[in-house]
């Protein structure tokens, strides 16, 4: 297969791909695989009424059977919850087709029933279906089982983004572990922080521009060298008045109090 | 006094600013208030190395004797740590001349008896030494014991900035705590992404996108309806396995379970 690949590659016409989901990041791949003039021929989902909805989006074939999935395509994007690649993968034969999952946490070995090329194709951003994602800066972390295969994602990766890493599982995991902290809990201390202002009659966009500044600043140096505030300055005053603040909320006191402690020993050291 | 003062304000020569402090927030400020033609006449610090270092930057007088403050000024701005600000201005006299503090968690009554008009100039930004701020998109907080003052006090603010708030005390104070979260805490999940990063040889960069995102993306869209992730989705199997990656560290275990546990209790709701 791989030297067709490689030319289809190299030379249009475009590799043909199918999509096996239709989720947030389905929905925004195919965006960008369509945008990339990328053929994409079928969508696959268990759901019959998001499925043929993103077909018609993309142009595209839809099918909700499992079993009716086209087995002619170059490439096969699995882009669906964790829990279920594995299972979806078993359902699917697809001798030496290329199939890459797009999760940030699950072993490429979940794929190894599926074909003898197998591989990862991970956007690194928070995706939601509504808002469309420029993937030019988005980092793409590719893996594969082999070389070929792993030429082939590259290609794929280079028609949407600029930014392609080629990681292991298990730095992969540690960098979706790294993401949880900076993108999933800092969205948490947004909701915290828009709480307290919403009980104040204050709006969140008051911290708007400090929220981009402390996002942006960290691009120019390290956070550890941009800490600020109370629990950076050992100001207990401030400190205590704020747990006040924070009243009969336990577990907001406990998270202040956590992270406090963590950046005053990070302080010290 | 504030005939004058308004007189002032309204057509030149401007108001003639003294400046108490060195720190961030005074050489920032300072370099604003004079890219905006006004009038700093002198710079006040206990310690004659920084005061005369800002001086030479704003080309004013310095003194580190609180002796030698001139009292003459319109208005005293006073950036110092909070814990120094009530001992200050208790030395100083000012009669009915204008002080304010920029300090987010000090009451304003801290100012009393230093003159009869006073009040709050609160830059709502991270501010560092080094890095020049755009005080233009920059939120500054004021308050002040009568409406004179206040109105003084805004058109100063007006001159740096095109986002004033006029706030009280307790306001100021929920603001400040919601900043804390948004801020300070965030930029402590970027140092723990880091440092998770660096063990395993994974520059910071390639979470830039998606902090920048995540950042960005509740100015459109309440962060409450933002939420990703494992905790989100109670995918126990990937919590459990970020549990494992984090090793031995049991504070950085702690935090991961107290924030996975509270974005699940928000989900629930």
């Amino acid at each position: 297969m791989t030297h067709t690949l490689i030319n289809k590659i190299l030379r249009p016409p475009h590799l043909n791909i199918i999509l096996i989901g239709s989720g947030n990041v389905a929905t925004q791949l195919g965006i960008a695989f369509k945008n990339a003039q990328c053929n994409i021929i079928q969508v696959y989902s268990k759901q019959k009424s998001t499925s043929s909805k993103l077909a018609k989006l993309l142009k595209c074939k839809s099918t909700n059977n499992i079993k009716s999935i086209n087995l002619s395509a170059d490439i096969y994007i699995i882009a669906i919850n964790d829990d279920a690649i594995k299972d979806v993968a078993k359902q699917l034969k697809l001798k030496d087709k290329i199939i890459a999952h797009t999760s940030g946490s699950i072993d490429m070995i979940a794929l190894k029933s599926t074909s003898s090329n197998i591989g990862i194709f991970y956007p690194l951003q928070t995706i939601s279906k509504s808002k469309t994602i420029d993937f030019s800066k988005t980092p793409v972390c590719i893996e594969a089982n082999n070389n070929t295969t792993l030429a082939i994602l590259n290609s794929l990766a280079k028609k949407i983004s600029n930014n392609i890493y080629v990681l292991s599982s298990n730095q992969r995991k540690q960098i979706h572990l790294a993401a949880v902290f900076a993108c999933n809990f800092t969205n948490h201390l947004y909701i915290i922080a828009e709480k307290i202002l919403q009980k104040n009659k204050l709006p969140l966009s008051i911290l708007y521009p400090l929220i981009e500044e402390t996002a942006i600043q960290i691009q120019k140096q390290s956070p550890t060298l941009l800490q600020t505030g109370p629990a950076k300055r050992g100001d207990k005053k401030v400190m205590q008045q704020h747990l006040q603040q924070l009243g009969v909320d336990k577990e907001l006191k406990q998270l202040y109090q956590l992270i406090s402690k963590q950046i005053a020993e990070n302080t010290s050291k």
